[in-house]
């Protein structure tokens, strides 16, 4: 294992040290928890509260601040937080207006959130939920039951916080959220496996030769192994399952994301967002923005996830309202 | 060779069209030529002019923006970019108030740039350069006579960047680009070595439980290779050269970069930040920034670098000048 760790089982709540020590502006920690929230409260908008197991960084903690999350919940490494954890973070951003959880579909991130909706609700807080399962590579999983939430879970962050950012209402932003689920499609590709910290290797292989197509952002199984393909065929691989998932038409505005897994370098990335382009262009589809980057990565996983989120005029216009956190580029 | 890319012969090319396609507010390239410049010329101000080889993604092109680069010279992988395509860049972006060539100290560069800069003089062009070495770790390398330039180039890049923008002549900019460059130091280690598309293997090896101290972005052998140590024991190794080397006062103001080297998850970056704040704390040093992420790559290399910037009241003032460009995230 070739990490630059200390002990293993340190890894989450030193990682989070680091995280709130490098951007103070930006995040503080409730004392005791694996809770990330937004250097000083917001008030009088709907909170949002994001999160799940460690190991997909920047995702979720980076993408708290104004304009995104109010909280990110950071579990172990790949393993959901506990009901608790999430409970304390629903305390900690509530208003008045109530808080929003976003949920990725894996079975014990759903569980454990709902048991903190319940928590919440027996304290009287006003909270509502959205699960998101944009991968369109497999239906049900090791860990899920249907499809699984990836990297559209970020463009997800994106424009829910916009909407709770411009003071809508708890339905309202509930609204959108759906919305912005409805209307996003994922698919990666892995060409290494990635090594939990507290494992100590990798939970599959992969030959020198191979890749996954399909496979989820924990190293659960894909579609199929096969030989390594060039850029373009890649992109054909995933773009035809998100576009078959999706129709698309002339004329329909999108934004793309090219998500990095961690191990991938930019120059990769790029390439590949040569030939999505194309493939969207050819179809006459307009691209409003594409973000290219580490944004929901599997710890140092070779490979990368394209996401497609369709908009419509309030999709759009949330999409471009200002956002600052620390892990954001060139959104909007 | 692991790599989602087409003809590895074409990489560099690809790479540029889908940066430019991700970034079209930003980002336009010169016809023919690997070089990119800012879209839309800005004019009454120094232009500057930075570059060298690929693979260091998002450096350089990534920086051409507000307040930072006027244009980025992309050469083949590991390969300084040649005279002419620097040329072509100097014409592209060259005002009345001249154009500064920023080089990181590798001999090829260097040459390189210099050739560029008598053909733009020939030209009657106004143009003058500055060289980095900010790399403590060897003097003298496989491509260097004197230390390296490494990822303190980014924080070059910010503040001349703003000194430029912000409308001061030639030997104004070029005055504020020394005064950093005399200030900022950085130092690195690699945990695994990285693949150049067209060689299609790795320069070198390092076993599955050793790292390699203070070696080079492109691979370039460092101080000495020795068992993985912590994170803690790597930051104290990297820190001890880069404060042997610029000792820093109780008070003294700095801004740390913890740069990932391609292949490295954000979660050993923020625990080795734990430990850097922690060191510079003691000393009674006082973070005004921390800038955490892939900034100065070795395409996949696993393995970060630290860089440490002293500030006096003009350099604290330019780093927290407006910039944007698309690489950029929480400068300021």
């Amino acid at each position: 294992m070739k990490k630059i760790i200390n002990k293993p089982e340190n890894v989450v709540d030193e990682m989070l040290k680091g995280l709130v020590l490098a951007h103070p502006k930006y995040l503080t920690r409730i004392d005791g928890f694996e809770v990330i929230t937004r250097a000083g409260k917001k008030v009088g908008k709907v909170a949002l509260v994001s999160g799940g197991g460690s190991g997909h960084e920047p995702s979720h903690a980076g993408f708290v601040g104004e304009g995104m999350l109010d909280a990110a919940v950071c579990g172990a490494v790949f393993t959901s937080p506990t009901p608790d954890q999430v409970f304390e973070a629903i305390k900690g951003v509530k208003t008045d207006a109530g808080v929003l959880l976003i949920i990725k579909n894996y079975t014990g991130d759903v569980m454990n959130f709902e048991m903190a909706m319940e928590m919440a609700e027996a304290e009287d807080i006003k909270v509502d939920k959205v699960v998101i399962d944009d991968d369109v590579a497999v239906m049900n999983s090791t860990w899920t039951v249907g499809r699984r939430g990836i990297a559209g879970t970020v463009l997800l962050h994106k424009i829910t916080g916009a909407a709770a950012e411009s003071g809508k209402d708890l339905a309202g932003v509930k609204a959108v959220a759906e919305k912005v689920i409805a209307n996003v499609r994922s698919m990666g590709v892995a060409l290494t496996p990635c090594v939990v910290p507290e494992a100590g290797k990798p939970s599959f292989t992969l030959e020198e030769d191979e890749m996954e197509v399909g496979l989820g952002i924990h190293g659960e199984p894909g579609v199929e192994k096969m030989k390594i393909k060039t850029a373009d065929e890649i992109a054909d691989i995933l773009m035809g399952k998100i576009l078959g998932d999706m129709p698309l038409q002339s004329g329909d505005e999108v934004v793309v994301l090219v998500n990095g897994l961690g191990g991938t370098p930019l120059m990769e990335m790029y390439v590949v967002n040569r030939k999505v382009n194309e493939i969207l262009a050819g179809k006459g589809v307009k691209i409003i923005d594409t973000v290219v980057g580490n944004y929901m990565t599997s710890i140092e996983m070779a490979g990368l996830s394209l996401s497609v989120l369709k908009l419509d005029d309030e999709l759009k216009a949330l999409y471009g309202a200002k956002a600052d956190t620390p892990a954001l580029k060139s959104f909007g």
